[in-house]
């Protein structure tokens, strides 16, 4: 990952938690050579503490695990042994919410990319382009449970590109109605994650249980606003279809959108084409140059073509076109394991710190 | 595939055209051993002419190619030498538009698969589940025309199953609003059609220039009325994404629906369930048991498992469940080189027979 | 399955231990109207026990799952509680090492796909149009280890087709050396077996620790001979790759070989097309018409199009030509769950009937 | 791609013949900001010609297109019309027998991917880490022919890692006898090539009629030595069966090999992960820092993973292991349009300039 300069600060200490696993391993990817993160601890299941990273993992990316990871012997994620004021969470679900709050309570700032507390109203769910002001709520987080850390959350991987789409729609035109179809890569389900046996030539249009209830919920939480240290949601609608296609990375949404305030087609690809992230946000290490990249050609975005735009941080909108019954029609591709995943939660890392909540 | 057992009767000679191609192939397939027809004659390009089929066809069907095939000698398209009443057309948009008229002019019933005359106002797009009573309309068409016989086409693939799906919906509670979004196997592009480069691993949100603009369009004349001989389209809107996905065989659409009058979900999968073809087309060979499928699994229906549902000429429905915005949302599958082509064109020309349409 | 004809007897009570997965299945689904056994029992493990089968399986077929299988309570493989004189093995090759003994002890004939007991020199790895006289050392089998029963086992998935390939030659020409390479289906792995995300556009050069040296020996077994009641190696050489890759059915085998005694291409093909099981094998329920099918195309066979030759049963060959260092090359293909197991196994039952080693 | 750092010089004006296809493409892309190649034309078909590079091609690569090249129009490949001492030719076979000629006549050094002239005595077929020294026979290519200029090409993408694994075991042992198997990628088939009707879940054990003849004559070439001005095949057989797979990018090839001298196991693999290319190839921009990476784990090199190792010019190699036939088996995996393409064609043009023989 071709990363931007940045002025030379001391390497604040981070572990990840569940490295071993997909999300774990692209986190130590995109850790290697971060300018202003060192990991200093992978923490792992039983089956693998005790053994050095290289043993215990089954590296599935394309980029080598990192020489500096190979040798580091994977400790327990709980009891917790982490001596860093930064923590990155690949943990399962129910791991998660057993773990991470053993971790904000002792001061550390996790980072989360798991789906535990995602709906807990005191826990932003985070991305730096669109809500970075949401992440004011740890204050109340810390206070109400009385924790000298605190747990923030990257979004479902799913609806990252989508609200991150949204938002310039929200705030030039307003919002209705919402209408989205994912078409999602293998890769989403973790690792062994989908059998071959059921995806191989095949979509499954169903993820799992509550996946689509989550794409209806956490774009309102984000596109949400604070009132009173509280956040409350959007006011609009969203309807979701999810489906498993044999894709290996890069989740792609069909999204039909009804506006607020009328808009020209031109108005509406402008409004998305020169959005910028807010400023506190724009010239992070894991900032993409362009947020969203709208392109031209009738026939993108495609997965294996633009997932790695921004170096997999952008979000690529196409086919942007009238909708019969709605305002305008569009595909959102987004990288699932990078933006969407592991990368996100780099970023919103990189916000808090930018915003003094690292100490 | 299995057939049923019909009365013996003399076999109407039959020809296909195109029959080479992709599509062409599947009705020499669906043809063999067919209780009322008869192939006499088979027509390709010149590339072909004169070749044994066995030796101008690259097969690409599991099934093998049929015996008395093999050495029928490929006969040219035009000029027209072909002693039959009736004729399948597998030929290409281009080709069908100069070819098709030909052929009905000289007293040939035109079965066609092709999307030439589709949206011609006296020409019936005829699903036998749905709108037999269209095939009146041939009527007019060779009275305007001064034609001896007649072209009836099928639908666009795509669409033949959410047709379907919509025609007891219609019934039962009428329809306000309908958002699709299709997942196509490349299957329907014909043959070589989609380039292994393009698709492997990948999804193209896009199919060719004006789909969407037919999945909007088709499903309303289908089932529309006939007021005075004319075809009044049916009155709601349809909204359509079409993507390409590395699916061999079977298009799946998401659908969300708006009705006309509330119907409780118990009540909306009861139609559904129900629903029988009109009586004139519920026993010709290739109708299927059940027209449609409503399946109870939370993960179906999928290409792989479901696509030979019915001889392939079931739709199977599945995922009915509430809409946060329109009323129920599903997913649909339908075989596309079967009921969605050549075996759409057979059952449609079956209906013909049983009409009295086919001398 | 269509199914040959056979004079109606009474049917066979039998059982299929483990089930669920995914070679159970292909026996649920085989065994489905078969004119001689008949259904009483399926095992599972401790998850399954005390389930309808229909809920304690994921069902991975494209063909339904059978009605009479639905409403079947899973019992457990043990202890044992089948009233059967045949069980049928999909067991994972540890709990078969375990749980076959106490049936054959009891006086049950199992047979096995399981890999477990392969390579034991008193059971016969049977192919019904190989090596039929192989069963006659379960009777050493049963006097060694004091059973009543017997335990007798279908070889590898990978080699059978070319087992099957290889007799006519053996028998013909003799046999020097023989070069494998495998090129082999996700099915083969199980369910869930083979990760998306390890195999999609990707070839995997491995199959399990001892796939290859399994490829070298057991062919080998099967071609052997019966000298005083013991079974000698056949005295040729084997060397085998083994490759993973992204197909859903149907083993394809690269093969050079080297004869003893010279043939010429038309001899050698001959040698193939004409073989015919052994005048027991030939006309059992599971037999297929064509034993080998040799192909005369330049680029088949094919799993696509191929696999389900004689219902999965037949052995397809193509592209023989001379070979540059051995004597000739060819690509075999064998249905990898059909015929290179459940179907295997069924075929090998059968056998056992025939011979009257089924009481 | 990341270029090592080279002393600045004058960068020297070459064209890409056929720039639009597949292996064009890559061309463009490898030559965007190379340290001693200026792109100064590109050449297409008559359709192409006349357009600007970005509406004539559809580029099929995830690199973006380099944004020099956009704009370029597209000149015809014959009448010749460039202005450049070097011209890389990606052109289809035929017509690069013809046009190829026209410039090497004209004083033009042509480095061509095209299989056209590759079996030609005088014409060196090149792999810099292999056969530097045979670029002293275009002396006698263009006395012979009169030519001012002269034609190099590279070989066949399947046995371009093949080759190169061959050489330090033909240095250090001697070569008898060589078995392959291949598993090419889809991209080896160039644009739109392989139909994805035939390749998804499938293998086609074919690739056109003379490829396995091409890998089994190839190498001996580029292995041989120059005797008195002339190219003397190296003395050892090779059998070859070719495949193509569902795979994007990468050919594996299963290798089983018999040494002239006897050779241990670990001398083996040190000869080949030792293996240097010649000091005059080592240190060209293109030349991959490990010509050989010797990779120990049982399941790799996998296409997915290690497909782009030293920027997708190193040959990786794994699973060596005693064959029970000849001596070692191993698997081998190369870069078919980097390596074995358009990279392998760059690295030839730079080796050309090494050695002075561009003006």
């Amino acid at each position: 990952m071709e990363k931007q300069k940045f002025p030379k600060r001391k390497r604040i200490p981070v572990a990840v938690l569940g490295a071993t696993g997909a999300v774990g391993q692209r986190f130590v990817s995109l850790l290697d050579n971060h300018p202003w993160f060192q990991v200093v601890a992978l923490t792992g299941s039983d089956r693998a503490v005790g053994q050095k990273y290289a043993d215990a993992c089954h590296w599935i990316l394309a980029n080598p695990m990192p020489e500096w990871a190979r040798d580091l012997t994977v400790v327990p994620t709980t009891p917790m042994k982490i001596d860093a004021p930064l923590v990155f969470s690949a943990l399962p679900a129910s791991a998660a919410r057993e773990a991470e709050p053993l971790y904000a309570q002792s001061g550390i700032a996790v980072c989360s990319n798991a789906s535990a507390f995602r709906r807990e109203p005191d826990v932003p769910l985070l991305l730096p382009e669109v809500n970075p002001e949401h992440t004011q709520i740890v204050l109340k987080q810390k206070q109400t449970r009385d924790w000298l850390g605190y747990i923030i959350t990257n979004p479902n991987c799913t609806i990252t590109g989508l609200t991150i789409t949204l938002k310039p729609l929200l705030e030039s035109f307003g919002l209705k109605r919402v209408f989205i179809v994912s078409m999602q890569a293998v890769s989403g389900a973790g690792y062994p994650g989908v059998s071959s046996v059921d995806i191989l030539g095949n979509v499954v249009p169903y993820i799992y249980e509550n996946e689509e209830g989550n794409m209806e919920w956490e774009p309102r939480k984000m596109l949400g606003t604070l009132q009173n240290e509280s956040l409350e949601l959007a006011n609009f609608d969203i309807s979701a279809h999810a489906n498993r296609v044999p894709v290996p990375e890069g989740h792609l949404v069909c999204l039909s959108v009804e506006l607020q305030q009328p808009g020209t087609l031109s108005e509406v690809a402008e409004a998305m084409r020169n959005f910028l992230a807010p400023a506190i946000s724009r010239d992070l290490p894991s900032a993409p140059k362009a947020v969203i990249h709208l392109r031209a050609e009738p026939d993108r975005p495609q997965p294996r073509l633009d997932i790695m735009a921004g170096n997999g941080m952008t979000t690529s909108v196409g086919r942007l076109r009238p909708d019969p019954i709605f305002d305008y029609k569009m595909v959102i591709l987004s990288h699932n394991t990078i933006r969407g995943a592991a990368g996100g939660s780099l970023y919103n890392a990189e916000l808090l710190v930018e915003q003094g909540f690292i100490p």
